[in-house]
This record gives structure tokens, sequence and C-alpha cells, in this order.
């Protein structure tokens, strides 16, 4: 079992209690921490970091260098929620990120780990959701982060249901020395800029409860998705004529929520892109079945078209 | 028709709107203020408000003065999100909502109106979302306000779409006087901090499309809870034995989703007041059946209980 540890107190917590648990356990456990190269000195940081997870007699441990890319060190200016509905976690964070996660996979494979454990609490799922929220793109969106992640599920986060404060609790009853990223601070970024000012203020205006409030709402949300995506998902049959093509009538039929579902599913599989398809694109196709009134057919990122042809709704690629 | 005015922008702006559309509808249209008596001064400006209305040649138009009760004027300090989920739109304010909406009952009844129009804007909507957000009991608590409600769906909110600040310039340009209500700007109201100071903030950490995504995501999860609503009425018939009694074995093959909106409809049938039945609890009772161990009888608001009985959920008033 690997840990990824930034050397920040979240995720040097979690190292610390994989340390005290692992011999208990019989598990092999490992850590690594990555060096992202986007500050003067990271390299230095990253090696004192090595060295304190070494203490807690990890092993083995590392630290692997990424290469971000020098137009995300430039793209500095934070991403906006915008009308088109653009993740708001989008630019440099999400470069870095999937640096980051690239190389956690390769040290997985490298040491045979069966899972590497983050240390996202449940303050990051906070924030994550109101993130999604900024999205507008509905309840998939709001579902946060799930506990477990990545095609193996090698990703575990354990305390995604318990606060910063008692992470940082630890570290200090523990005397563990953490670094604190100047980027989480850095109001460059969306997230810092959530975590500092737009969490906080909602906290006063709406009471303490809202961090709980936000990660209970991420678990519902996430049911709630699995749930019609999976009706969606047999509704889809349903709505095909024997030639495969989506019936308008049998699509009317279906709820809103479903049928909007069937409807990205549909212009996935015809080649649009997950991520550049927004509420917005669903609600045109959609109005060509609840709003027909002879309009023309509906681009879709992708180089995708929705039409409507003799109650059939064809979708391809142009 | 009648609007419902405040003699706020918003209102003001939906009562010319009224006055402009309705002899062209050949609608007859009139206007109702409710004076709630908690400010010193109120029906005084209940009559400028009538006077204004009359002007905009709105027929009729009537103040209409409701009693609030002293507990409401004395509960003063705002409610909070809390732990425990307890609505944070509460207290003073679902009092003087629910006052307010008894009287523009009486008020349609009276003038046999087929509708009351409400000037309640997309910004307002945002609002009730966050509200909603802070309560974190899922998707149907985030859907925000219908475009259309009441028993007979008598109230209808044409602006919901609409931001305030087009509703104030639609007064400004027409030289429209409007009255801010000092309890909008107190921050003793939870709505209050929301909109001078939550609100804000998040649109600073996130950009300036958070009221639209907001908005937005209103309409997407209310179509996605009345869609598992939907589901879950169904999948209760299903789980039933002969007997009525709910099958354990059958609930757990149920996507959580559903089988939680199975779950708490049965506590609410049971006599659980709907209001009072928190997430945590349904999670409680769903441990039940997805946490087997032996667990006593779960306590319900209402002195309802769960327990597990020989492979059914008997769910009663005690």
């Amino acid at each position: 079992m690997l840990v990824a540890c930034s050397g920040g107190a979240d995720s040097m917590a979690l190292a610390s209690a994989l340390a005290f648990e692992a011999p208990r356990l019989s598990v092999r456990a490992g850590a690594v921490t990555v060096d992202h190269g986007l500050q003067d000195g990271s390299a230095l940081r990253a090696a004192e970091v090595v060295a304190r997870l070494g203490a807690m007699r990890l092993d083995p441990v590392e630290a692997v260098a990424v290469t971000v890319g020098s137009a995300t060190r430039a793209a500095h200016s934070a991403p906006t929620a915008g009308t088109g509905g653009r993740p708001a976690g989008g630019g440099p964070e999400a470069a870095a990120r999937d640096a980051r996660y690239a190389a956690l996979d390769a040290a997985a494979e490298r040491h045979g780990a069966a899972a590497v454990l983050l240390g996202h609490t449940r303050d990051d799922q906070a924030e994550t959701v109101l993130l999604g929220l900024a999205r507008g793109s509905g309840t998939r969106s709001l579902s946060g982060m799930a506990a477990v992640t990545g095609a193996t599920g090698r990703y575990r986060r354990p305390f995604l249901q318990l606060d910063r404060q008692t992470a940082r609790k630890a570290c200090l009853v523990q005397s563990i020395p953490v670094w604190d990223d100047p980027h989480n601070a850095d109001p460059a970024y969306t997230r810092s800029r959530l975590r500092h000012e737009g969490l906080p203020a909602l906290e006063k205006a709406l009471g303490k409860g809202v961090v709980e409030a936000l990660a209970r709402t991420a678990q519902l949300s996430r049911d709630d998705a699995d749930a019609l995506d999976g009706w969606a998902a047999d509704a889809e049959q349903g709505v095909r004529d024997e030639a495969g093509q989506l019936e308008c009538a049998k699509l009317y039929a279906l709820p809103p929520a479903v049928r909007r579902r069937v409807l990205r599913r549909a212009a996935i599989a015809a080649g649009s892109p997950a991520g550049s398809l927004f509420a917005r694109h669903i609600e045109e196709v959609d109005r060509l079945i609840t709003g027909w009134r002879g309009q023309g057919a509906i681009n879709l990122p992708g180089r995708v078209e929705a039409r409507r042809q003799g109650g059939r709704l064809v979708i391809r690629q142009g």
C-alpha cells in the first residue's frame, strides 16, 4: 500500500496513520511524494518530505519529479464558472492533477501496490461540491470525490469523512512537521479562493454545519446520479426501434431527468466528448423532443449533430 | 390574475409587466400587498404601494394586514444550518411566509383570481438552492422554487429565470419608485446574509456565473428528484410481501437512492412528519438493511420506530 503525500498536514496525518496500522495488519506500506517542479526549491522540499516519511518507517519512500509543462505555469490566471459551464477546477490545477496521477499510477505499478491512499478530507470534499455547483451541470457534478476511484479501484480516500482540523491536530500532537503549499493560499487558484473566502463566507451566512452538509450532499448526489444513470442505460434499449434509431414518441414519454441522460449517452456514443458536452447542449437536443417546431440540426461538440427526422432522433458525427 | 407585491423592485417590475400585458391579453389584473405589521409605519408603506399599483391601472388593488405573531417578532435571531439539518429558512422568515401565503390564498379566493404572480427572480432561486444545500438533505432540497406551486397551481413565478438586476433596471427606466425592505439587508436573517455576504463571496471565488449555475442546478435537481420519487413510488409496491410488509432482501436489491426514498415514504406513511425526518434518520434505518448486525429499533420523529424482524422491516408508530 502506498500513501500519496504532499507534505501537507492532511497527507502527513494519513501517512502516519498508515505507518501505525500497517504492521498491525501485516501490510507493506510505503509512500510517494510528487515534485511538480512548479516552485523554486521544490526538489529540496520533496527530499525533506521523503526523510520525514522514512522516519515513520514507511518503506519504500520515494520522490517522483513530474513535468507539468510551461504552458501551465504561464496560465496562472484562474478559470471562472462562466455561463458555458466549463469546469471551474480546470486550467493549471487540472494539468498538475493529471501529471500527479500519472506519476502515482506509475509508482503503484513499479512497487506492485494494491492501493494508493489519498489524504482528501471532508473539507476538500465540500470544496469539490462547490466547484461542481459552479458548473451548474446537475446531480453528477455535485457528487464530489468518491471514496474509491480509478479503473481498478486503486485510489482510496480514507479521510473523506474526517475534517481538516482533525488531520492538523493529529500532526500537531505527534510533532509531525508539515509543509503548507503556498498554492493553497494563492488567490489565483479557484480552490484556494473557495477555501479562504468562499466557504468561510458561506459558513458565516449559513452556519458551521455547511461543510458537513456539502459532504453529505456529495454522497446523496452520487447515489442519485448512479441510480438515474442506471435507469437511463436501461431506458435507452427501450426507446430504440428495430433499426436502433431513437424513437421521439418513446423518448417523450420518459421522465425529463431520464430522457436527458439517454440523450447524453447517445451524443457521447456518437462521438461527442463527454467533457465538452454541457447541460445547455442536452437541453437544446431535448427541445427537439419536447418543443418540436421544425427546428434544424443541433450542433454538438466533436462535430456531432442531432436532428429530428420522421419521428426519429438522429445523432451522428458529421 | 393577481400580482403579489411587496413594493420592492422585483414585484413592482412584475406588477408593471402585468399591467402592460393584461389589457393586450384581455386578462383582468389586480394586485395585493401584504402588510406583515413587523415594522413601524408598515401600514403607511402598504398604502403607498397600493397607490403606486393603482396608478398602473391594476384593479382591484388592496393591502391586506396579517398578524405574524409576537413570538416571531421576538425570535429575531437567525436559524443556522446546524448539523441536524434543520431548514435554514425557518424561524421568523417561515412564520412571515406562512402568514403571507394564507393572506394571498384568501385574496385569490375573494377575487376569483385564476393565478397569483410572484416576483421571485433567478437570484432568489440561487439563494434558495444555497439554503437547501445547507440542509444537506439531497437532491430535492437543491431544487429551489418551482415555477408553478400550490395545490391548484395558483402561484406562478414568471421572473424565475430573470436576474434581479433586470427587474431593478425595469423600475428605474420606468421611474417606478421602489421600497427596499430593511429586512433584506438585516444580517440577522439567513437569506439576507446569504445575499449580501455569502453569494458575493462565492461569486468572487467561482466567477460571475454562479447565480445562473445555481438556478440551473435547481431545475436539474427538481427533475432528478421527481424521477427518483416516481421510481420509489413504483418500487414500494414491489418490495412488500402479501401482508404489506417490507421485505429486507428486496429492499437490499434496490439502488441506494431508491431504497432510501422507499424508506422515507414508509416512515412518513407510518406517521413521521416529513419536515422532521432528516437524511441521518433514513441512513440509520437503511443500515438495518445494508449493515444488519442485530441492532435494535431506530427511533424516528413522531414516535415512529423502525425495526428489523424476521427478514421484514417494520415501521410503525409506538
